[in-house]
């Protein structure tokens, strides 16, 4: 995994993210139900762990389940550093998929991030395990209420969007994205510039330049950005 | 496979088998979604043959993929005799899984039925081939505009219910239910029990009986029942 | 309740009484949901007998609540000859509130239809029952999978609307409509005098004259139909 | 317009022309809602001409509304022989855009077809005009009871679907699709051909020839196929 | 009503609630819909005094009907010290049940709190009454807007729960759940039991250990537990 | 546009205004959707300017597009100062219609608020622009990701409301709500009234005075308010 990327992605928004795979004809990236728990943190980035619900079967979904070989806990124990957990709830959110507990070995392991596009338990305990978590909402009762876990790093479909182990996901305020791995290096390279580019347009604006001909820009646009653009 | 329970199932309603089913304490057996294609048709049963797809992504889901060894082409070459094909499609009905092609293969195989919580296409087609379809409904689009395809014969969730290779699949004009394969031969001994039962209720209301004490039947039914049963 | 009046309605289309309660500032009146289980049936009209449901908690739905005094079936036994049977599912549409037996009984007590916004199940033998029947889809599970009878005979929504007791229910290929009481006779005159007014606008069109001073009628046409209508 | 791509369009299915435009990139050509009021018809292909809704606004979508010179009316005499009036109502299913009187005019005007992801109302009456329908269901209420109309041949949705005045449409029972006017001749001519290759599948499904290598096609079977064709 | 058993589920988050009635085969008891108005308040506990509406009708929701006997005004008078008001508005968001003002007098009346699957009006003025809510959302208009009030202390649906008046209701910010009268005593103790073993595991993970033999426990650690609990 | 109104209404609450628009027989005011992107700000008022999308379709909804005459950017160049931006997404929440560089330029042009059934992007940027908004959620996307924009200043709808170019709109914490134009001074001059009203029977409320016959008044209460009223 290139650090070198991540450490320009971690400067590039997710909506510039977005912009940037719609290039490559790329529109079904951006995750459906995943929101920051806590707003205002930092952005995350890290490749794709990811983890497989289905539908719960009373015969299937219940405590027991939890001591099983395939279970969250066997796939939280299974987690590298530094990765970001993707959970495929299927958009349930009236059922938690993880608590306090789970978000708190997590943390110990180094995970940089839980996203799901189904519901956390346990709010407050959660908060306390200082994990960051992107999620669909809040709900009391326990995964196995709603849904069967049933593997992991396996392809996954979260928020509407197809998620493949090592895909690149990054997370801030606005939600969380993938990025397919060969199109790393374009994304963040793109990407950074696009980002440059934004911040002169905001300066512009705020002097007061009309939009039409700034964004996008036209030639003359293209010929000032690319003088300012040469003196850094 | 047990082929006599199988031959008893045949003449159980799916209605009579979920009620069975809550004997057990199991509510989450009816496919939301899956209705028959052409109502009327002879109730179907067979062990299921999972197809798993998650959502299109635009680099992935596109008519090559259809060449790819993990394909619906290599899913449906690896189906049984007397299977029945259970396709999670997550709910979405803006693509259809399957077209005349692929059906018309299936029906050559020997599939017993295709079951999806999604979308078929080519509607004409489709039932030009004879195979025998339980969808949520027919859309022109093919699977790679909202779909990707991933595997087979892994659980997967159809209609809100976990589906297992090998678990029984019902499937009659009231839709279609699955029963955890060891809970045949007591779903096949019971419901047909019940079927009798219930017929022998129908006639009771026809001669005017109240439902109350009838249905269900409180001790002097119980007994009238019981003669009724011993006379057979 | 007034025979005549409902003798009228029966040849007044559901589309026209809304349009007669949108002139009495009624726009909430059809029932989003219900819909005839075999298209081409007739018009049906009767008073509302209502049946209501909350969702089902496990303790409480159980095959036993079938035997309890407050049950559906001490429902149907107390419903008078010529209603029509209202049942407020919430709009849930995984469980069949009513089978054939249940449909039948309704039949034998003379229950003119069933209006819900739920499901039936056992679609075969209810369509077998006779009963004329209103409903928003078809499912496999007894109601207690997802329902729990509370009471009968009191105000409910349906469909997105309020019905109370002995409201009028209009139900054809459109759906199922509510009349309150103290409506009824206004609706059927003018309802009435509307049919009789389109179906000469019909002609009218058949014969070529535009819509514009057509429908709605400008003075001009207003006299040709006056003069029409005085033929009659 | 085209009339010879029309009628090559016309044997060319709308699942067979979604696929082509996927060719160029276009993914949401397909409308969901709209179905054939009554299947089995033929397909039928026709210039858009649009018409646009918004919500109704109590002081706004009264009947009285329908004599303004904005109104379903003045659009309905605007209409040229052989469009297919595409209605956005926003996916609004609980007020029936137009009744029995306007398709009967509509027919009598020529216009080839009504496509709305809207509802109809006076089922049996729209049946009796003959005018081709495809619709999102059937509502007894008018208009005026959800929506105001606002105009004609302004750029709409329907059904996720943008539609520009002069788009064309193709409609079967597959449902309805849209094509960019200046993609029209490359999908009548790309899609007849595909047709043909589907059917030389077909037929060589039937003999029993396995999916892999077939469809798509490897170059052994490109071959068998470039014989056959051009045998024709 | 067990006020020890309150003081006991007062330290028993809705998480370990739902997951004690799991184990009686509940799963149905969680609300979907209410969240807290402020989160980060205190878990408020107590009896469910019940709040019925149905949908609007135009006759029968209005302003005027705030006057009627059977009123909301009427139900708040009637609601005993200490209970929580358990209000079903069929998930419909569009109206605020209640501002500031009923509120205000809710508060004055020692109501404990106010549970909705609807939203609230007057936001503002709502958080200076006081009162701790639990709504589905905020909206301007009037309840008459989208409801019409019929009667308290009935059975209800609330957020898809069956609500019973006198059921306890516990509500905190992973939301409201509710426990079946005669499984309070259970709920309380095993409740108490579970909170404990829970807080010993998270310590036990802030040490290190892993996930599987620990959550659920395994003989060894069932044994270091018991060690630990009888050390208290 | 009558200031003086202004003036008034920028102490009603929304909540007030829609139960004064009520006694008009206007339900429909209040939009579903639009909630403020930071709570607690002002009510903000000015007349509506209309911006409307329809679906993407992938060759219209592009980067390029942005450039074109019929553009965001040109919309928001021809604000006057004061207009409240209203935008009809058509409630798709994952694309956002906007982001920092837009908002920062409506800013600068002295828009008084933006309102939409969307999302807007760059949730960080938007906050930092100072712009005010309503909108239904944040999401990363371009409008093009999902939306194609096609003019401004025609009627659309917005959350399940009609809006018409200079019908009034008025955002608080309890959403956003129109006014029609022609309904403005009763509004004003009403709303101001009952604001007068209610704090007088909030004060009630707080001496311990029931509801019944307070709040609505009955003949006494009446009297009490008007010579309470007739002091100031």
């Amino acid at each position: 995994m290139s650090s070198a990327a991540f450490d320009v992605l971690r400067k590039v928004t997710t909506a510039t993210i977005t912009t940037m795979l719609l290039k490559k004809g790329i529109r079904r990236c951006w995750m459906k139900g995943p929101k920051p728990l806590v707003p205002g943190g930092e952005r995350l980035i890290g490749p794709a762990f990811t983890l497989r619900f289905v539908p719960a079967r009373e015969d299937l979904a219940t405590p027991e389940s939890w001591a099983r070989p395939i279970s969250t806990r066997g796939a939280i124990e299974a987690m590298p550093d530094g990765v970001i957990a993707v959970a495929d709830a299927m958009g349930i959110d009236t059922a938690g998929i993880f608590g306090d507990i789970l978000c708190a070995r997590m943390k110990m392991r180094h995970v940089t991030a839980l996203v799901t596009d189904g519901a956390l338990r346990d709010r407050t305990g959660v908060l306390a395990s200082g994990l960051a978590v992107w999620c669909a909402g809040v709900a009391a009762p326990a995964s196995v209420n709603g849904l069967t876990f049933v593997g992991w790093n396996e392809p996954i479909g979260c928020g509407g969007v197809a998620i493949f182990p090592n895909d690149i996901i990054v997370a801030d305020d606005d939600g969380a994205v993938v990025i397919p791995q060969d199109l790393l290096d374009f994304v963040a390279h793109e990407g950074a510039e696009h980002e440059l580019y934004e911040s002169w347009v905001f300066t512009e604006v705020e002097k007061g330049v009309k939009l039409p001909g700034l964004y996008p820009p036209n030639d003359e646009t293209k010929a000032r950005y690319a003088e300012w653009r040469n003196r850094l």
